[in-house]
């Protein structure tokens, strides 16, 4: 077998076989990231990050989220940023990361430089989206643990493939991206809970535009920095399980399995909403509503009875007193300090009692509503139950629907789906 | 004692007390800094680096080596890289990195573009190197021989102080820029050999930069990054020996005690140069010269018979022997296919004899002489043996000569010492 950057590089090179399945699945993400990253575009961290590019008064080479257009090192630092602010963004459990906002801001901004299709620009998305779940695996679990943040790290090596690729790199070039990328691929998880976090996003696009647009001019780095004794992997508490990590790249898409959020607040608590979701709760008729979770959200997402939007995000009583009052909890607007003081709201949070249950995985919740007629109704959701392709659909654009209107969510979705240019897929970024 | 970020932090933004020594040796470090960046100006990796930031065609903020101008960070990166593609800028054995391609040309830009007196230069440049080594000597020894590129790690710490110094930033704005760093600074030593490893000191140069000029417009990053069980001292193999490394910090100044190369080769061969220099050898007299030398060095630079410039620099039989023909071992140009190719050399370098010795350190060789009359003269020189400042300007100005010539070189010189504004500085860069 040869070595990790080599096999890794000849899979980003070469001819890929998509699927219906791929296909769907990454112009979903392409939305997803759009909407997302729109409904993001005045956080304060996306404000602060494209003053700064704005500041450069550089070439118009590619648009930004939120107006504006700057080179496409600009571009990917403030699209990877601006898309990660809302942490509204699509996730993959495989290796624990957000593969869009680090590699399609790359990938588009190539794209609409480089005046591509839209049928290159989902190619390049999906091949380095695929690498960097495939990076991120050999990176490994340790990686993560250990205080990486791994949409930037495994991240900036999935922007640069999908930029190579838009580069038309051969698998020598690709090798070189990869090797270079090696050297600045960077990212920690202790800036969780800060505008750090999304920053670390647009870090990861920016690297890997910048290491391909070097190596297209001739940059010579060492091209197998990924491995080996001082590579990236060693250095970075990488377990670097090749076998594993490669395992049916070309054939397999892990990609496909990719997880989009429906609720704008932590993944902790979307599975206890999607149980609610399934029960349809109706506020009037409740007398207690028990959820029961994976011990490890116990202490990331349960404050009892927060009085702020942010606190809410991060509160199991108070989503699904939301969601059983009819607030819609896919709108960030939702999470407010108003909602945390409404009476019909506390009341209700009353009666939602959380426990912790180590028979249910992370990804699961379980849902027991008792209702004042003396019923009592159960349900149990695992967010990583396969979806039917044409339920997925009809949840992601409905969420982008919400957050940027439906004639201009279906605009996007159309121009996905047909085709048609990069660029003017990039000009809807603006808003 | 207060955590390090803190301390780190008070000392960059509090008052500094110089002393003649601090203030000559920071000079002689700019001087040295703009002379190998401009003799690197043309090198394959700057004109790379310098084509991808002029191709951004952004505003005219600050000056870049070599001509042309560019923002800000686009200055940093290709300044901190070309130069140090000669690999030929000033080291500090403290924490084995280079501090002054990634502090100065962080710290001169934004000097630049808020038109600063070149005293607040000076002074920023000495602060963030002083930072670069003190970041550096608390990530320690293990973090180096892990894979790291001090250089750039330690590196991006002390530009980020630089760049947030002349921006005027206050013990909490400190913690900040050094929060953000944090998560962005990297550099591998997998690099080393290639284009990697001076683009690797414009990484670190650029990311202080970008990550001041965030905290200066409201960035709110995780302050306290550098220590604690997932900062970048542990993620990054740091060894975090505070009281170490904050030992007597803004009262002794390590960067005193920074070292320039004399010769444009490989650190490994200095000090028997400078030995053979106290022999002042010449050719016709010489029956044989041993050179004794550290035995880590025997891997590095001992190669017996190279045929190119570059093997040249990594080869203690072909400097020697060109330092007893009277070669100039200060100019870049000196090493070449051409000169390995000289009978007279080959001749000479088969008289010299190259062993270990483990009595001598890294730092040290031993030289002896064996004339044709019979006469045995012996040299040891050791790099770290303190030079008198006048003797450090006489060596460091001599190269400066050399590289871009006395009259523009004692031109920068009075600069440095009678003052002036830093643009006119940075308007030298260009060359």
């Amino acid at each position: 077998m040869s070595d990790f950057s080599t096999s890794l590089a000849a899979f980003a090179a070469g001819s890929v076989e998509t699927t219906l399945q791929t296909r769907v699945v990454t112009s979903l993400s392409v939305l997803d990231w759009i909407a997302v990253g729109r409904a993001g575009g005045d956080e304060p961290v996306s404000q602060t990050v494209r003053d700064l590019v704005l500041s450069e008064d550089g070439a118009a080479q590619a648009h930004l989220i939120g107006g504006g257009v700057a080179p496409l090192r600009g571009a990917a630092l403030v699209n990877g940023t601006v898309s990660h602010a809302l942490d509204y963004d699509d996730t993959h459990f495989a290796h624990i990361g957000h593969p869009s906002v680090a590699v399609l801001p790359a990938a588009l901004a190539l794209s609409e430089w480089d005046d591509r299709i839209l049928v290159d620009f989902l190619e390049a998305a999906l091949v380095g989206m695929e690498t960097s779940i495939r990076v991120g695996l050999w990176l490994g679990r340790s990686h993560y643990q250990g205080g990486f943040h791994q949409t930037a790290t495994a991240g900036a090596f999935g922007a640069a493939v999908a930029a190579g690729r838009i580069l038309g790199f051969d698998t020598d070039q690709m090798c070189k991206v990869l090797g270079l990328t090696a050297t600045r691929a960077a990212g920690l998880k202790a800036q969780f809970g800060t505008m750090g976090k999304p920053y670390n996003a647009g870090l990861a696009a920016s690297a890997g535009v910048e290491a391909a647009l070097l190596v297209a001019k001739g940059f010579e780095p060492n091209g197998r920095a990924l491995e080996g004794q001082y590579g990236f992997g060693a250095t970075h508490k990488g377990e670097a399980e090749t076998q594993t990590a490669l395992d049916g790249l070309g054939d397999k898409w892990l990609f496909e399995s990719v997880s989009h959020k429906f609720h704008a607040c932590c993944h902790g608590l979307h599975a206890a909403l999607e149980a609610g979701r399934d029960l349809d709760i109706a506020e009037p008729e409740v007398a207690e509503i028990k959820v029961k979770t994976h011990p490890r959200w116990m202490s990331v997402c349960n404050q009892m009875s927060p009085t702020t939007g942010l606190g809410a995000k991060f509160s199991y009583r108070t989503v699904i007193a939301m969601q059983a009052l009819g607030y819609d909890t896919a709108l960030p607007g939702s999470y407010s300090e108003k909602i945390c003081a409404d009476t019909r709201l506390k009341s209700l949070r009353d009666r939602v009692v959380v426990e912790s249950d180590d028979a249910l995985s992370e990804t699961q919740a379980h849902l027991t509503l008792l209702r004042r007629d003396g019923a009592r109704l159960e349900a149990t959701h695992d967010l990583l139950a396969p979806m039917t392709l044409s339920d997925r659909e009809d949840r992601v654009r409905g969420k982008a629907n919400k957050l940027i209107g439906s004639d201009e969510a279906d605009a996007i979705w159309s121009m996905l789906r047909t085709g048609g240019r990069a660029r003017d897929l990039a000009k809807v970024l603006a808003g």
